[in-house]
């Protein structure tokens, strides 16, 4: 039977799963389409805040008439998916833009994206003081050494192996911040949607950096290793010492800024082709249509500068003996 | 030297820290205050979006005069914070609802709020068929004996305790999948983001009910142990097998769905007083300013019921042999 194949066999009748709601409420004025319209709902709910603040990319929510079918439903039964989504009530609304053309990305949402500051200082540093900063400090220049060895001035190569990395910390960190706010009933003061925006960012960088450069299997190889050992290693760094552990990131992130630095410095030079901006990156930093590498790796490199400050701040909130949630959680700080 | 006390030396003049900038850039057409405005911008940009669609809790960002002036900073400089903070440009704004008062949750956001859908479904029940769905399906029940054994009807502090559990799974579900995007430079189709917000959701859930109950030493205790225990059995078995790892959440919150329905009979036989609703709370589900227990008990019920249908519908995505990110994301599916 077709269905138990697709779904599991529910205890409702298919039937009712197929049913479509039309609702209209408040605080969304807009139309809910689907059988649990909370998912639809809240999309057209984000997108409609983004929109009614951001200038561009202008968009448009499309709900193709098909969507809220039930008999198309039915008929869709084949593919599979239809069933269990409609079934869990679970679907995602057709995205276009306003020239029509559709919202290509799962991975990010057009209200989750924004123009970097690239007004922000590049040249900011933390001067090690204290035993602790001087090992960070060391630790990352370290650290250094091989990955230099290693990549020389392959740039593209190395950004997009050194965002397997640097994607991690944060989500570490917010994780651990997370099940500290679970086991001891107390709220962490944004930090943990901090920390993790800081992850996802990271992990926006390699997305892009992927488009640019198609890693090699022995590079792939390479990453497994490096992740399975920096995650845990970093794990364990950030339950003694969330001070050192958020120092050695806002070190790294100083390296990255210098890499990006030299990155660019080979595109003005002629050593890089300043090749088109790939799509992923014109939507997510919201840049012109024309932009090209230089533009996209400039963004980046703003990010990167944001993820210093946010690092060593913490860092400093620790040395003084505070806890993070004592300070102003940089929300949207990137 | 204070100083370095507070903030640890640094490379810059902390004059240049204190500076302030004011600007006003698309796509947000708000002023900006801040040294580095960024977080503040992201902040009000936020805010604007939220304020732009929703009608309550109608508020407006104010920004004390004393933040914009450097010469305050210095006075300050005794408190520690604002130097940090300025020197690495991360500040929050005063953000006050409409009648003044001001937001007092750093954990949320207003434009994180949201009105919860209680037109779910609470009866749909995904029945076990396949060997792996009986194997979660008993579990689950197994894992409810000593429960039940151990609060007896004690609802409030029940409740309590299971959501110290319930943020687990999303949390450790939403981390692999970020390692996974990042050692197979892949994207996850947004699922990590969904699965985060779950964890996310599930701790503003614990956040309430502490507001409610104050667990008890031997409560805390018992906390730890099954944090300790429960997180590590679901990493590996999210690692071994995310189809049954859903599975098993899917019924749990079948289960959760279950517990607050006794609840809110309790309460509606009176032998659970149905007391005022907390603050966070009437913030978090923008409730009427004279919600009570019984509506905060009812919204995360239909929060609950959410996560069932993420869930059970991640295990259906693997069962029919997919990825979850060939399926559509639960976004703010809550």
């Amino acid at each position: 039977m077709k269905r138990v194949l697709i779904g599991g066999k529910h205890s409702r009748d298919m039937a009712s799963a197929a049913k479509v709601a039309v609702v209209s409420r408040p605080p969304f004025d807009e139309v809910v389409i689907g059988v649990r319209g909370q998912g639809v709902r809240m999309l057209l709910g984000g997108w409609r805040k983004m929109m009614s603040t951001a200038s561009e990319p202008s968009s448009k929510v499309a709900m193709p008439e098909k969507e809220s079918s039930g008999g198309v439903a039915e008929k869709k039964e084949d593919k599979g998916e239809v069933m269990v989504s409609n079934y869990w009530g679970i679907s995602r609304p057709k995205i276009t833009r306003e020239d029509g053309t559709e919202w290509p990305w799962n991975c990010f949402m057009p209200w989750e994206t924004y123009r970097a500051d690239l007004s922000i200082d590049l040249h900011k540093h933390h001067v090690p003081t204290t035993f602790l900063d001087k090992v960070a400090y060391r630790t990352v220049k370290l650290l250094r050494i091989p990955t230099d060895i290693f990549f020389r001035r392959r740039y593209g190569c190395r950004a997009m192996m050194l965002e397997t990395v640097a994607a991690v910390p944060g989500m570490v960190g917010g994780m651990l911040l997370h099940l500290r706010s679970l086991r001891k009933f107390e709220q962490s003061g944004g930090w943990i949607k901090a920390l993790l925006e800081e992850a996802e960012n990271e992990r926006m960088h390699l997305m892009t950096m992927v488009e640019l450069v198609q890693p090699k299997w022995y590079e792939r190889l390479l990453v497994l290793t490096v992740q399975g050992v920096f995650f845990n290693a970093f794990f364990v760094l950030y339950l003694l010492s969330p001070k050192l552990a958020h120092r050695v990131v806002g070190y790294l992130e100083e390296e990255a800024i210098h890499s990006y630095t030299e990155y660019l410095k080979d595109i003005d030079s002629g050593t890089i082709v300043n090749v088109p901006a790939p799509a992923i990156a014109i939507d997510y930093w919201r840049l012109p249509k024309d932009a090209t590498l230089k533009d996209v790796i400039t963004v980046i490199r703003a990010d990167e500068a944001h993820h210093r400050d946010v690092n060593h701040f913490a860092s400093d909130i620790h040395f003084q003996g505070k806890e993070l949630k004592e300070a102003p959680a940089p929300i949207g700080y990137h």
